[in-house]
This record gives structure tokens, C-alpha cells and sequence, in this order.
């Protein structure tokens, strides 16, 4: 069952917010073990919160669209009275006493925070196999990544331990553990969510988003998350639209392009399943085009700079502290960031608005941008070379190539399932479109996800 | 003749404007060679433009309040057509093709462009003796420095070599010079006055400003040179309003703060001048209190970080390219900023809007700040080091300590004339306001310069 079926039993009456709640916690109890996708699983005060909505649903009130929907919720997320950990053994104990605004948010609609999912340790990597509480395991593959950072939160709603997940996306961290799970993830425009609340793992790069199985489920989650916030100063001012109004429209006439530089080094059943997008979007009258974005180099090179300096700020007394707190993968890359000098941040920060002008000429061509999400298929957990086309690459950066530029441009992404390697492992498209335009991906991501062939 | 003399034998028809720009040519002609004021003096172009200005006077029609008024602009400040130095051998040569936003603006005005001032060499330093172009010599005592980075402007006003200069303020540089020359310097609220086609030293710290003898032209001046420009990314918004309309309204029943971070370490002639300029406003009406601002500190240590990684995101490929040809004091400079992290400047600007906040605190008790303008006096060119109540101490950060704050937080800062040491070497006090606070700034300095004792 998935998160529009879960409305609809609500709405219908066919299931209480409780029996949802205690079926939910059941398959959570068979799979989490395995999976490892939550740190810590709210079941009393889920069962307590499913009680009162079931008894408001039982009145006839209905407190917005996610009425007793179990909602997965990563660990980097402040939630009250619920310990929040970052997936580190130094916020193990950590209870927060306020919620963050996404939180809040999805108590108003209804939501029930059904647990808090593992992520990469700090949210600072893209496997999602580091974290003081194990690793994430695929549920496609237990012995290959889910992906990360919001590695739980994808693991989750795979495998249906929740009906949606809520992630943080810095280098591609809600889009990634999307892919690779066979989910739909979005990175809105940067503002469009607050961070009010959310353990930064880099200021100006940080993008909460939602983690769902379908594209529909996916707007309606970020009609509710999206909207201008005060206590977070990166906030977008202006009010979101509504982001399923275009939701059948379909793409008919419309352009997409293929910007080069991600299709670079792929691996070839992520190459063939892109075409595959590709002839689809062709089949539903899109026009696709080859595209060239000739910044691309700086745009990757200033996203590297920027949020190497901006996690260090965050992390640098804690680690001259507790150096042994932290994964070693994670503390040296900690280290490298330390090390990265404040003109190569202030020059990064300068070009900024140069930059993201040019990466958006593109779209007086196209309406959307369409590459792989990941260049490379979910790898072995704890494995940190690949080989694509007979070359050895480092899995690390490749997990990232894709997904963070528009981590530093901020412009909307979607991951949309595309299909799967002969294996069984998922594959992702992304669609990137201009700022604001999430509303446009979804329309896309959905004329996609249902005429799948 | 000061500049509000200037003013009035224009609009009395007592002098044509190629007589004011004779006699200031003139004036240049004999001390210029002394004082180094000026890199370069235009005065071909000076007189044409005199000659255009007398006919449109002569039919009586003036462009604007400085019509025919000679200005002096540090080289800093790009003007089409005429060189542009920065006070440097690397762009002696340098020709600039378009006038920077405050040069359309003085243009507009009626000014007349006299010539290009000296500079600290990339505005990097506030001693003024550092410069391709040779030091600039204190007009009070030719043996001492003229305070920088705007050495060049505050000496050619202080010697009758202009009416007006125009400075840029990063550190200070344009209080430093205005109070070692016995001028009055605005660095106003940050984003007031368009730093557009000026060669900046760190784009959040820097600050055009107006030099002049008096009061009344300061604000004459500032009123022709704020506002909003969208060339520069860091322009205020709001439309300025009128600076000059409060000066006559004096200082009884306002409130003056004494911060004691500023009084801790003073040349004994400087502390001396800044009790009689208390007691002066007390005679005025005013009610002067000691206050502490706590974050002064951080506010110091945040300046620091933020010139150093600006700065150093500027010069990083000449440095490299061409060590040789920066002067050694800015290239060592240079390369200790080099060297800043950038999670400590990614902080300081996180901190940034606290900082600020915490600051402006002291203003819902007190209208203005008094502080010294430079805790000691213009030291001999060259010479870096000094004594201070028997304790010897570095002349560079000194001359920055009580100016520099103000730079990170964006305060508008004004210090006007003081009075003298008994070896006649000037002395200036700094009123610092709230944001926006310009008109009120020039209210007390107006007051406090009408009733010299």
C-alpha cells in the first residue's frame, strides 16, 4: 500500500489512523532488523498520537491531507522529546525540546512521526553505510547501499516500514537514496523548505525534501513541508503554489534537454536506462534535445569548496575534542574540509549568482533538464571503488556528480524510478528544472511514472 | 576657501568655475610635490570640463550643487579615461573604460574630477606610506604619516588641493586619514553609497565616503553620492533620505555612550581630547553614560577574518604570478590572509547577523557613540611601532582598533576634527549611529564643530 492508498483507506473509512499505525509498526518490527533504516522507532508515542486522531477521524475531523499517515523522519530532524542523533555516537543522547518546522508542519496535516531513520554519520556522505547505528542496507539488495545520506528514510518507505520519508539534501542526499531505492525524492528550490531546526551539515547547500513512492504523494508532501519561515534566514519570502495543480497536465510539446557533462562516465545499464527515458518522454510528445552547460566545471568545483568550508564550521571544535567520535571516513573528510582556505569559499560565494545565471540560460531552451541520478549502480556496502567502463573510479564522488550542482545553483531536482539493471538493482532519472519550477518536474516526473512501458 | 565657500562664490558669481579649478591647480602645483597627494592630476580634462561648466554658468544654468567644485577621488575609484592605480605597479597603466557609479554621480552633480589621489597600495593598509607612487605626507607635519587607506584624499583637502575628497573604508580607511588630517569622514551605513567599478579590497567590509573640512559639505556631499544602484550586489534598497535636513537641530536632551572597549589603551593627548570633546557635548545638552558592548571581541576577531579572506580572494593569482611587484608589508599581508580557513570565515558570517544584532543593542539607550578615532597619534612615516603609556605597541592594528568594528557590523561612522596635540599634530573623535542613523551623526558633529571652545 502506498501513501495515496493510505489517504484514501483514511478517507474512506476502511482504516483507522491506529490500525494504520499498528500495521505499519509491524512490518517495522520484521524488516527493520535487516534494513537497519530506523535509530529509533516512536512506538508509543505513534500508538498514543494514533489514538487521538483516530478518535478526531472517529468524529469526522480530519486535521489536514496526512491524517494518521506514518511519516519516517531522518535523524538530523529535531523532533520534541524524541532523541535525535545524526546517525553520531555524540548525539546519542541528544533530546530536542523544540520540533523543527518541518515537524510541525506534519503534526498540523496529521502526520504521525512513526520513527527516526539512519542517516550517513553528520549527513556527510552518499552512501549511507556509516553511521554510529550500522549501516542501511538496499532492500533490493541487503548487500549493496541504500544510498545517502537520508539513507533510513529511503530504506523505509521501500520497504513500506512508512508511507513517505523526510530527508536533508546537501550533494544529493534525498535524490541518491531515492535512486537507489526505486523512489521518488525532490530537492526543492533552495529556501522552499525550512531548516529551522535541522542539524546543518552545510548552510547555504542544505535542502530538506521528500522521500515517496510516487510522484503524486511526493507534491502533496511538499505542498505541506514548502512555505516562508522566519526562524530559518535562508527561507524563501515568497508563499509557495500549489504543487500538483499541472500534476496531468502531461509533457506534450514540451523540450527537455540532455546536458552532456552528466553523461559522461556511465555505467552502461544506467547509459541504456536514461535512452529508455528518453524514448519515453519522445513517446509522450516531448521534443529532447542535446544541451551544453559550459560552467558545469566551476559549478562542481565551487559545491566542493562551499561545503567543505561550511561543515567545518560546524564541526571544528568537536573534532579537536572527539576525534574519536567520528567514522574515520567521516573525520577525514572533515579534516580535508579544515584545511580548504577562505578565498577559495569567498571566490565560490562570489560567482554564486554568476554562476547559477548561466546554469539557468539553459532553460530559455528547455523546460527541464533530464540526466541519470546516479552515474553507477547501488555498490556493496563498506566498497569504495567501482569500475565503469573498465575504469576504476572512486564511488564516493561519483554517487555526488550528478546530484550536487544544483545543490550550489539551488535549482529544483527530481529522482524518478526508471526502470532496473538486470540484477534487480534501481535506477534513477533525475529532472532538473529552473527555480521555482517544481511543479513543472512533477508534471514530468508523473506523465512518466504513468506510462511506464 | 573650504568647500562651502566654493559653493557660494559660484552661486554668488564671485568666481566662474575655471577659476576654482585654476587656483586649485595651482595650489597642487606648489604642494603636491611635498605632500605626494596625488598620482595623478587631470588637468587637461579638469579644465576642459571648467571651461563647459563657466558656459553653462554663465547662462546660468548649474547641474547641481557642486557645480564647478574641484574633487579629489583615490585612485581606487575608476574613472573612464583616466588611469587607475590602486596605487600599484601592476595596473599603472590601467585605463578604465567605464566610470565607477560615484563618478557619474559627482558628475552629475557639477563636480569637477582634479585629480586621482594616492592610495595605500590596494587600500591594504591604514598608514598611507606604503604606495608605488611613494608615501603621502601628513600637511599637520610632513615627517608623519597621513592615516590611510585614502591618504591621498584627506591630504590634498587638508592642503587646499581640493574642496572634497572621496575615500573608500574597509578598516577605517576613511576615518583614519579623515582625523589625522583634521577632516571630517563619513563611512556610512554599509550598501549606501555603490561601490560599483571601485577596486574592491573585501566586498562586505568596504565602504565609500566622503572627506571634507566641514560638517554641512560632508552631508551635502553624501546626499549626491547614496543611493540604491543595482550594479552593486551590495547596494541598499531603500532611497536614501535628505542627510543634511537634522543639522541644525542640536544635541540637547540626546544621549551620547561612552564604550569602554574604546578607551583601553589611549595615547594620553588622545584621551585628553575625547574628555574635553565629552564635556563639550555636555555643555550642548547632552547626557554622556558609559556603556559595554560584550561581542566586541568577536566583532574584532570576525573583522579580521572577513578582510583577510575577501582580500585574499582578490589578489590570489597575482600574488602568485607577480609577488615582486607588491610592496613587502602588503604582500606579507596578503599572505597570512592566504592562509585563513574558511570554516573561520563561513562562522564569521553565520555569527554575522548576531553580531550586528547584539551591537545595536547599545542604541536603545544612547543616540550616538563617542569614541577616539585612532587611539594614537600620526606616527613617523615608516615607523611601525610605538609607544602607548610606556608600553610598546604595533602602529598597524592600532590605527584599525577603534575604527574597524564598524566595518563588520555596517554602522555609519563619522569622526570629525578634535583639536591638537601640543606638538599640533591633529586629533578626531568617531560618532558611530545606529543603520540609517547618517543625518543624525551629522547632527551631533555639526554641533560639536559650531561651538568649538
Amino acid at each position: 500500500m502506498n501513501m495515496m492508498d493510505a489517504i484514501r483507506s483514511i478517507g474512506e473509512r476502511e482504516k483507522s489512523p491506529v490500525e494504520l499505525v499498528r500495521e505499519t509498526l509491524e512490518i517495522i518490527r520484521v524488516k527493520n532488523p535487516e534494513l537497519n533504516a530506523y535509530i529509533t522507532v516512536c512506538e508509543e508515542e505513534a500508538v498514543r498520537e494514533a489514538e487521538l486522531l483516530t478518535r478526531e477521524w472517529e468524529s469526522g475531523t480530519l486535521r489536514g491531507p496526512l491524517h494518521g499517515i506514518p511519516i519516517a523522519v531522518k535523524d538530523l530532524v529535531y523532533t520534541e522529546g524524541i532523541r535525535t542523533t545524526m546517525g553520531s555516537v555524540i548525539h546519542q543522547d541528544f533530546v530536542p525540546h523544540e520540533d523543527a518546522t518541518v515537524i510541525e508542519k506534519l503534526k498540523d496535516a496529521g502526520a504521525v512521526i512513526i520513527g527516526k531513520t539512519n542517516t550517513h554519520e553528520f549527513a556527510y556522505g552518499p552512501t549511507g553505510d556509516v553511521s554510529h547505528f550500522g549501516p542501511v542496507r538496499n532492500p533490493y539488495d541487503p548487500s549493496r547501499i541504500s544510498g545517502g545520506s537520508s539513507s533510513g528514510s529511503a530504506a523505509a518507505v521501500a520497504s513500506g516500514m512508512a508511507f513517505a520519508g523526510i530527508g536533508t539534501d546537501t550533494g544529493g542526499s534525498v535524490r541518491i537514496p531515492a535512486s537507489a531505492c526505486n523512489l521518488v525524492g525532490m530537492k526543492p528550490t533552495f529556501g522552499r523548505i525550512s531548516k529551522n531546526n535541522i542539524f546543518p551539515l552545510a548552510y547555504t547547500l542544505d535542502h530538506p525534501g521528500p522521500i515517496t513512492a510516487g510522484v503524486e504523494e511526493n507534491a502533496i508532501l511538499l505542498n505541506i513541508l514548502a512555505g516562508p519561515d522566519p526562524a530559518d534566514r535562508y527561507s524563501l519570502l515568497e508563499s509557495p503554489p500549489d504543487f500538483t495543480t499541472e500534476l496531468r497536465d502531461g509533457v506534450e510539446g514540451t523540450v527537455i534537454g540532455l546536458p552532456a557533462h552528466y553523461f559522461r562516465l556511465l555505467d552502461p545499464e544506467v547509459r541504456s536506462a536514461a535512452e529508455q527515458a528518453v524514448r519515453r518522454f519522445e513517446s509522450l510528445g516531448s521534443k529532447v534535445i542535446d544541451v551544453d552547460i559550459p560552467v558545469m566545471p566551476e559549478i562542481n568545483d565551487a559545491q566542493i569548496v562551499t561545503i567543505q568550508c561550511e561543515a567545518a564550521a560546524i564541526h571544528r571544535e568537536t573534532m579537536e575534542n572527539r576525534p574519536g567520535d567520528y567514522a574515520p571516513e567521516v573525520l577525514a573528510r572533515l579534516e580535508a574540509s579544515v584545511r580548504r582556505a577562505g578565498w577559495e569559499y569567498v571566490r565560490a560565494q562570489q560567482e554564486r549568482p554568476r554562476l547559477i545565471e548561466a546554469y539557468n540560460e539553459v532553460f530559455s531552451n528547455v523546460d527541464v533538464l533530464l540526466t541519470p541520478t546516479l552515474p553507477i549502480l547501488p555498490t556493496p556496502i563498506g566498497e569504495r571503488k567501482t569500475v565503469v567502463d573498465g575504469k576504476e573510479i572512486d564511488v564516493i564522488p561519483a554517487l555526488l556528480s550528478l546530484t550536487s550542482p544544483t545543490n550550489f545553483t539551488g535549482n529544483p531536482s527530481l529522482s524518478v524510478p526508471s526502470g532496473f539493471s538486470r540484477e534487480g538493482l534501481p535506477i534513477g532519472i533525475q529532472l532538473i528544472g529552473n527555480h521555482g519550477d517544481e511543479a513543472k518536474l512533477y508534471r514530468f516526473g508523473y506523465a512518466f511514472e504513468q506510462n511506464r512501458s
